[in-house]
Formats: structure tokens, C-alpha cells, sequence
């Protein structure tokens, strides 16, 4: 059994290599949902949904988010309507853009929370209508929103942050609202006490993985799990290959490297895996107490993504 | 000042016509709610969608509801979620479908009535963003829903009765859910009595006209207007243009003609327009205590429409 700790894209991908190699059913992701947010009355669940579509097969390549194929029809006509909110906000605006086919989801996902469903039995059903044969877990069922100061400024939502702003402005820090009083998913903790090996996925470790540690007793579970606890490094070359994680990680002190990536993951994993490009890291992954390996981890194909998740899980 | 009480196409069709004799700003169209729903989470409000769409000239001309050139993408993404479900019902199904420019007036509304807004500020927002300039009024702002008793089976919904069974059964009765807790929505009342002509437009009378009639008091209202109180006969030659109207009078016993809508409506209307097929019937009508007057009603043209509408008004 493999229980992989996911944010969006990365995890996404990684998880379309693991599915090639071992069982979908023995497979369960637990993904976070402190990006989620409400626009327009809708629930949307953007990890929840870019690992579903993944795995369906349905995701836009181009965009690595929503679904291909897709088009913006109802998202052309909203805008009528923002334009005249009595209280001259667009409540959001259209900068969120929501697919016509995409719209399903979160219609249905809305529809089901209003009545009285939880998130993870949603997104049970959510995975069985695309056929999925893993389980999909959201980090809890209660509602955490991963707040962001930026610099400066003050706090936003993620979503203003990450597309509003085009994750363009530094941060302070972040804050992970309503965390206090989350209880892990069903599931959640059995999932990581009961895995042969617990990924840790190549996802933001701030504001992807970061809210999943922040689960009152996720933590734990995962110091009690460490000798079979494998990260995967999301900084290649100093750099993240998509997203602000990079930045994040300057901006809150930590070293933009693989082996700031295991000072950041040395309570919970005893393992971390770093790319090639990276290979003379490994002695400061190791000074961290933290075993490394050295693979090529640049998800191009899903050839490669099965490739390095069989390196991740053989470790 | 013209007050026109509205179903839904054929009372669009007719304010298509009155709009072009007088002034937008003159008119005040009070509209039937009870055909109301919740679709998907989605309030659905479908005589105020069709009225708004036909005068903003986007109604779709071939099916008479919904927009023009619309694309049906998100509702067909919605069947795999719906084929899903828990309780194994498809909770509506798509037998309604929503189009995807239309959900976008259905996701405002949702929103806002979320947000507390009562339906007729959402209402004016929705018709300020289509540029209308009549004062579109919901009957009521509170929830009302008309119940069709199927002969031999029991009550449904009136949208399960017209969409999902094509009103093909036959009825012993109608209920209009909540309405004796529902009040005039703001402004009905005051436009009924300040209206220089009030027109009952030739919609249903008993499932469109019927709830706005029973909303506690309208009639009242009215029958202080009787005789500036005009209505237009929505059946000719014994049957109506569209929808079920004859059907429906005839299973509850009024005779399927001008002479039975002559006394549908006797105690509220002075005055009935009938058609000049039914020129035969106007002694029928003047028995009922009702001034009868012939003329062309059927609006096949927006001409026609208008010409109607200058009858209607001049009488």
C-alpha cells in the first residue's frame, strides 16, 4: 500500500506514474485542500480536481489545470452580471476562470455539500464517475484556507494570490485559516499508519504540502512513519520547475535548494529524493539527517514519471 | 402607467409588443413565480428568464426559452456526476437542461439569493445587466411552487409535469405550494393600483396566471381595478397557441374557450381580447359580465405584437 501526500501538478504527475506501476487500488492520495475556495457559490476544490483530471486522462496539457477540450461560454456570461453587484465588487471576478465542462464538477460538488455530504464522500463519487480505482482523499473535511500575507500588504486568499496576482508579489508568510479546528479526513491517519511507504509528492512545500502537515495529528502520524517517509524534491537546480515555490521558500528563510527542501522535511521524512542536476546536494541532504537519492525527477513523459516513482517506492 | 401580469412566453411575447407603444420606463411586468425550482442547487426562475431574454432580443426563437446560439457543454459534463449519486436518483436529471450561457444567470441568482438578496433585487440586477429599462417584478420573493395533481398518480413539481412528463398527463387539480405565507413582492401591489391600464397577459391562466392571482392581496388588488383591468385570451378557436393552458382548463371543468377564460377571470377582469376566430363568442363573454373586444391576437410577428398590445391598452 502507498499513500502519497499531494498538492496539484506535481503530485498530479507523479501519481499518473505511479498508477503504471503498482495497483490503482493500492494506491491512496491524500490531497490538500487548503487552496480550495468559494467563487461565484461554487465549491472548488482546485488539488482535488487537477489529480482527477490527471488521472483521467482529461486534464489540458497545455494549461495543466481543467479540462482539455474545454470551453468558457458560462464564465462570457457571468462577466454581464459581475459588472452590476450592488456592492461594485465582481465578487471575485472572472479572473478565476471556470470551463463549461469544469462548471459539472463544481455545480455538482456545491449540490452535494448544500446537501449535507461530506468532501471526502464527494470526492468519492467525484473519482468513481471518472473511473478512478485510487482512493482520493482530501486532507479533511473541514474548511481550511490557506491565507497569504504579502509583503507589505496584507493577507490575501491563495487563489488571489496564486492566480489573481500570478504568485508576481513576495510574501511574509502564510496562514492556513480554520486549521486549528481540522480534523483529518477520513481515512487520513489510517492511510499513513498503514503504508508500506508514504510519498511525499513533488508539490509546494509551503502552500501544498505545508497546510497537510498543518492537520492537527498529521504531523505525528508522519514522525511515526519517517524510516518510511520518501519526499520527493520539487527545487531542481535551485529552482521550481512551475510555481512559486522557489520564491516561497526565499521569502520565509529557507535555503532555495533540495537540501533547504529536506531541512524543511527532516521531522517527518527520512528520505528525500533529488534530482540528477542536483547530485552534489546530497551530502547537504545528508547533513540534515535526512537520507538522499539521486534520480532524474523532471516529469516530462509519464515513461519518466513511472520511472522515478519507481525509484521513490523501491527506496 | 401599464401594468402587465406575466407568465412566461406568451407574456414576453406580448410585453415585445407593448415596449414598442410605450415607453419602457412606463411599463411594470409583474411575474409568475410559482414555476420556480431548484435545479442542481440552482435557483431556476424560468418566466422571469424568458421575459428578460425576449426583450433583450436573446431569447432562442425556435424553442421560445433559454438564449440564443447556446452551447450545452456543462450540462452534458453533468451526467456522469449525476449518473453517480448516492441515492441512486439523478435528482432532476437533465431532463431541464440548462445552457451554458443561461447557467451563468441561474449561478448570479443562486449567489445572490445565497447572499440574502431577495429575489426581486436580484431580479432588477439581472434585467439592469440586460439593459432593459421595464421594472421587472416577481410576484412574490417568497418561495412559491406550483404543484400539479396527475390524475391517478399524485402531486409533482410543475417543472417535472411540463418539462420532464411535456404536460402529456392529465391533471385533477394544482396546488401552489407556500403562497398563503407568501406576500406581494415590493412594488406588486402599488403597481396594480397605481397602473393607468392592467393587463392580464395571455398566459396559462390557471399554472401561470393562477399562483399570481392566489398570492394574498393581488386579487384583492385587482378586483379594486376591475374595470381598468384588461386580459388578453391565451385560447383560440378552443385551443391555446402553446403549452397546455386548453388541457388544463378543460380537467378542471371550464369550458376550453374565450367564453370560459371570460369567466376564469370575471371577478378581477373587466375587459377580455379575443381573437377574431372567436368574434362568435363575444356574447358569450359580455354574459359573464365581461366587456369583450375582437381583435387579432395572435403575435406571430413583432408587429403583430404591438398592435395588439395598442388594442390592449386603447380599450
Amino acid at each position: 500500500m502507498i499513500t502519497v501526500l499531494c498538492g496539484g501538478v506535481g503530485a498530479a504527475r507523479f501519481l499518473a506514474g505511479l498508477v503504471q506501476v503498482v495497483p490503482p487500488g493500492d494506491i491512496t492520495a491524500v490531497v490538500n485542500t487548503g487552496d480550495d475556495t468559494v467563487l461565484h457559490g461554487l465549491a472548488i476544490s482546485p488539488d482535488l480536481d487537477t489529480v482527477t483530471y490527471t488521472l483521467a486522462g482529461a486534464i489540458d496539457p497545455e494549461r495543466g489545470w481543467g479540462l482539455g477540450g474545454e470551453t468558457w461560454a458560462a464564465m462570457g456570461a457571468l462577466e454581464r452580471y459581475l459588472a452590476v453587484r450592488p456592492d461594485g465588487s465582481s465578487a471575485g471576478g472572472t479572473w478565476f476562470s471556470l470551463g463549461d465542462r469544469d462548471l459539472a464538477t463544481h455545480l455538482y460538488r456545491t449540490h452535494r455539500l448544500g446537501e449535507g455530504a461530506p468532501l471526502s464522500a464527494v470526492t468519492a463519487e467525484i473519482t468513481r464517475a471518472w473511473g478512478l480505482d485510487l482512493r482520493l482523499l482530501p486532507m479533511t473535511d473541514d474548511p481550511v484556507r490557506t491565507m497569504v500575507d504579502v509583503a507589505g500588504e496584507g493577507e490575501i486568499g491563495f487563489q488571489e494570490y496564486f492566480v489573481g496576482r500570478r504568485h508576481a508579489v513576495a510574501i511574509a508568510g502564510v496562514r492556513f485559516g480554520g486549521i486549528d479546528d481540522a480534523r483529518p479526513g477520513p481515512g487520513v491517519l489510517d492511510a499513513i499508519a498503514g503504508a508500506d511507504v508514504v510519498v511525499v509528492a513533488p508539490s509546494n512545500p509551503v502552500v501544498s504540502i505545508g497546510p497537510l502537515l498543518a492537520v492537527p495529528g498529521v504531523r505525528d502520524a508522519l514522525v511515526n512513519r519517517r524510516d518510511q517517509v520518501v519526499a520527493v524534491s520539487p527545487i531542481i537546480g535551485g529552482k521550481a520547475l512551475k510555481g512559486p515555490a522557489d520564491r516561497m521558500l526565499g521569502e520565509l528563510g529557507v535555503p532555495v535548494s533540495a537540501a533547504g527542501v529536506a531541512r524543511w522535511y527532516r521531522d517527518v521524512a527520512g528520505t528525500l529524493v533529488i534530482d540528477t542536476e542536483d547530485a552534489a546536494l546530497r551530502d547537504d541532504v545528508e547533513a540534515q539527517g535526512v537520507h538522499g537519492i539521486v534520480t532524474d525527477t523532471i516529469m516530462s513523459t509519464p515513461e519518466r514519471a513511472a520511472t522515478l516513482a519507481r525509484v521513490v517506492i523501491g527506496s
